[in-house]
């Protein structure tokens, strides 16, 4: 094909599905939730993340053996992918809100990345220097198709907003590289961490240079055939256990297996490959049903950073990765496209409420990689300088050893507004609610724009103006959220039921308003029975935002593991939070644990819950989002 | 003090206690359960072992460099420890059964070691030679002083069943150069793994040598400092976070905590330092209280081989490493030697029917290195002749890469039979019932024998006959296991109730009978309300022994997640077997698993249970302990 607009402002661009995205200047979050959000991201996580990287010398290992460089490589292997990532954050970030600033220190980071490449294309700080281990001398750990891909996507999102440039030049020469080193006839291995295979089609959708294809088609058809070494995490780990077109469900880490999925639906949505399509489909959508945390959290195993086994999800143990998120994200986004289905929709914003949300301090400079659903021991205060080198069990922290997670929270809030809406065949859609305006075209090429006004998820209901059109008739479709049981739309005085999605059909005059009203009062949820590490519990939902039970140091509510709460009496709303009945149980200390009496109920109060994602925002603190329900007096039965 | 008998026999010999432990010779078991296990052992396992550590090159790692020896080491750092511990099972076994060929391997095994030993003393084969690390240049990883440990308790068996000889004198060797190096002058380093701890108080005792005592007691006090370097993990990985002294509870790796707290207790008893030792009984309590599994098994986490918080115990997680299993008799044993409170009796009792019996397969020649609770997923065939990387999720494996626990839970077996009795300040106690014979004398140099015939544990009922004493009175206590409620003893027909312990005290005639009544119906347990993991769930024990639902793939229940059980009809015996009422729920497939409506009870009948040591012995199959109970349906409520 031709390349596509390569200006579009689209974090991802297929030629073909059921919808169209709109880019970075056609849908705008305006105010409200995420338009915060969004801030915490431009004034404090990109500044936040470059000083550290500094820091920690991410940034000068691309100077490395130059008259001013470093002599050694410093931080993990794939330190170049972070830089990669805010790159790419910071040209989203300047396509959504021009900043000269911003954009010159954008062009000195390019400068920078452009220094370290050979002449041959290849480009990786870690790798081929004397002293260094040589070039593809560790595919299974290395990560340097991992970084290429990164720099792909830096380049591809640069080119997206700002037009091609010497990062897309860059970005070329690496690909151009890849192809030959590991083309038809060339090194036939696969990279222990996939995300080179979105890259190559997101770059090939940029130029048009179809051998990007074509090798992003060559990498996920040598997945899963257990070339890599063995290792004590199993094939699985690296998604090289099964070939993508025969797996069922994604398994090992999480971030490998999603990335890995998102280039596989690139592969197949370009090349027609309505199979393969449907191959990962198959794989998300028992991943969903099976393998996830209410919150959209995936990843349940801090060994491996790994899916488990089918309802193996302990709150407890969360692993729920920030960057498994954003990963979920673009796979359900691109799933979204390509079928049009709203289902993948709701994903989105269950993730985005729950665990993107929840990821970045309020000042931006502190993040979570981990994700519990049950903080058992107090978080406690981190110091603002110290890297930390495990991931779980602590609040948010400044800065990890390995601080994947806040340069990709980071890509995702720029670029999120382009989440909001998105074309279809005749009309517009839309995914996401938020103070925002959309302008853009119809598949016909008519402008059509409109405002969005509402306080969701605070409140649900939802004003959408129209605020250009051509008089003709068009279709304006509205996602309802799967919880919203009772949603109506409202047009012209005249209230229908909407479920799933709503289509309003009509010649629209600019200034008519269409009204969506989604029943968010709290509820409980219940689990699935086979959900183990939840049983007798339930969650309380309000909207699309989980809700948690926080015990903060200054205003202890006791000891969360004996929490118990009646599902009897409806959880009601409390200003910003909800209540619930609840108390806390008796228990025996240092008794053995096994053969326990029954305890007395306790005595029930009101249980101030908040959502989830202001959790430890209020110092050091115990957290549980299950909650045990007051039990039926046990029955006690020996035979003897 | 002088050195206690060298010669006892005994696995631990501390100078002063509640009671004093007798020797293999002196305690003997004859036939059943744990006969059996024996003979697996003594026909099966060591010579296995001995195969695999030639094979993967760990004994010829102590000719490196030799003429005929191999140019690097093999195996990881540790691997040394292996071939101790395997030395050290054979010494106890050919004290419990003389078998002139075995101590001939014994002999060339330690030769072998010998040739190893450097003329200062030290002895480790990864460390010090041309090409390799420097010695003592890796503290925290480097598993120096592990190793040295397992030597010096393979020195201090082999001393007590065949009396002082080569080995000792390495031992010696080697525990004079760590004094030298690690004494009050020399460095201030503490091993990343402990073990040398409880082995320089054994050593002391069999020698008399009282610096090997100072320099435990060092040791032990440079604990907790967090001297260290830091780690993902954590210093509480190490027991390196908090002083002995100040530590609640066990934390952090579970051998490393378990085999610390060994030496704690070895230090505090022939130190009389009451403190200490109530500082460690203190943490064991908390620990059984809060982080133990109903088998008894210890460690909740994959990642770290750790502890997790308090009730953190997931069934399809649990860890429960053979090798942590051994550690907790171990420190068990010492703390019921030094207390004489029979509860760690009855601790040792879950740990043996429930984690060691579950670990070794029916010929010895595979083991488990982690307990899972629950195996969602079959396990699968594996090969006989492959070294497995990872440590869960399995069948018993032949051998791992890391193949602690085969040897460890060898040396326990072959030396079992002195954990079965032990004597008082005036006469005998009885502390786990097998077939067995008993010949000793009492602290007062009388000669008492006796004779154990029981049927036990799939009967309650066991009959001791005094076979020799001199008339006189003395007092034969046994213990009741906290299980047993309703226990009686029956002496020349007259019957009594028995709680906790019961004493018999009488001038014993030979022939004369004491029948004890265990009563081991089956029983549902239920678990402390704390435990997220197996919330709304029942266990079945009967006796000492836990039950578990098997699936195997030949004779398939179905699937055990959907497992349901009726916990208002009693489990019943059934064979070899227990029954209880129960049935498969239904459940959607491939739906959102949260917001979950409530199912029907599904149809009940019998499903029948194994014990949970006989699980993976018919091939492929799923399994679980905890057994989800039929709930009453789930009310549902929302406000709005």
């Amino acid at each position: 094909m031709a390349a596509s607009d390569p200006t579009g402002g689209r974090p991802v661009d297929p030629s073909r599905g059921a919808l169209r995205p709109l880019g970075l200047a056609e849908a705008r979050i305006t105010a409200g939730f995420w338009a915060d959000r969004q801030r915490v991201i431009s004034e404090g996580s990109l500044d936040h993340a470059r000083a550290w990287m500094d820091k920690v010398g991410w940034t000068a290992n691309f100077t490395i053996g130059g008259a001013t460089g470093p002599a050694e490589h410093r931080g993990r292997e794939f330190a170049d992918s972070e830089v990669y990532k805010l790159i790419e954050a910071m040209s989203w970030e300047t396509g959504r809100t021009p900043d000269p600033a911003r954009k010159r220190e954008i062009d000195e980071l390019v400068a920078l990345v452009g220094g370290a490449q050979e002449s041959d294309g290849y480009l990786n700080t870690a790798y081929g220097r004397p002293g260094q281990a040589p070039r593809w001398s560790d595919l299974q750990w290395g990560h340097e198709l991992y970084c290429a891909g990164h720099l792909l996507q830096a380049a591809v999102a640069h080119t997206r907003v700002h037009g091609p440039g010497p990062l897309l030049d860059i970005a070329r020469g690496v690909a151009d590289h890849v192809c030959e080193t590991f083309g038809e006839t060339g090194s036939t291995g696969v990279c222990g961490h996939p995300e080179i295979e979105p890259a190559l089609v997101e770059l090939y959708r940029v130029t048009g240079e179809r051998k990007y294809l074509d090798q992003a088609k060559l990498f996920v058809g040598r997945r899963g055939h257990q070339t890599l070494p063995a290792h004590q995490f199993g094939w699985s780990y690296f998604s090289d256990d099964i070939p993508v077109r025969d797996a069922t469900v994604l398994r090992g880490h999480a971030v490998r297996a999603l990335y890995l999925a998102c280039g596989v639906v690139d592969v197949a949505v370009e090349t027609g490959d309505d199979a393969l399509l449907g191959a990962v489909r198959e794989q998300f959508d028992r991943t969903l049903a099976r393998r996830t945390y209410l919150t959209g959290g995936m990843g349940s195993r801090h060994m491996d950073e790994a899916f488990s086994d089918d309802f193996v999800l302990p709150s407890d143990r969360a692993y729920s990765e920030s960057c498994a998120a954003v990963a979920a994200v673009m796979l359900s986004w691109r799933l979204l496209l390509a079928t049009g289905e709203v289902r993948y929709a709701d994903v989105i914003e269950r993730i985005l409420y729950n665990v993107v949300a929840t990821a970045i301090e309020d000042d931006g400079r502190a993040f979570f990689y981990a994700h519990t659903l049950h903080q058992r021991t107090p978080t406690r205060a981190l110091p603002d300088d110290e890297e930390q080198l495990g991931f779980g069990g602590g609040p948010r922290a400044p800065w990890f050893e390995v601080s994947c997670c806040l340069p990709n929270v980071s890509r995702l809030l720029a670029s999120l507004g382009t989440y909001l809406a998105a074309g279809d065949d005749e009309g517009l859609r839309i995914m996401q609610y938020a103070d925002a305006t959309v302008d853009t075209r119809l598949a016909d090429g008519r402008r059509v724009a409109l405002e969005v006004a509402t306080a969701y998820p605070a409140d649900g209901d939802v004003t959408i103006r129209i605020t250009a059109t051509d008089g003709g008739e068009w279709p304006l479709t509205l996602r309802v959220p799967e919880w919203a049981h009772g949603a109506t739309v409202t047009v012209d005085g005249v209230t229908e039921q909407a479920e799933s999605t709503i289509t309003v059909r009509r010649a629209f005059a600019v200034g008519d308003e269409v009204h969506l009203h989604l029943p968010v009062a709290p509820r409980f949820t219940t689990p699935d029975p086979r959900i183990d590490a939840v049983r007798g519990c339930v969650a309380v939902e309000r909207g699309p935002v989980v809700y948690c039970a926080e015990s903060p140091e200054r205003e202890p509510i006791g000891d969360l593991d004996l929490l118990r709460v009646d599902q009897g009496r409806a959880p009601a709303d409390a200003g910003d939070g909800v209540d619930v009945w609840g108390g806390l149980a008796t228990a025996a200390d240092n008794a053995w644990p096994y053969d326990h009496p029954a305890g007395d109920d306790p005595p029930l109060g009101l249980i101030r819950l908040l959502p989830y994602h202001r959790w430890a925002r209020r110092g050091p603190a115990t957290m549980r989002v299950w909650l045990p329900t007051v039990q039926s007096p046990r029955r006690r039965s020996t035979d003897g």
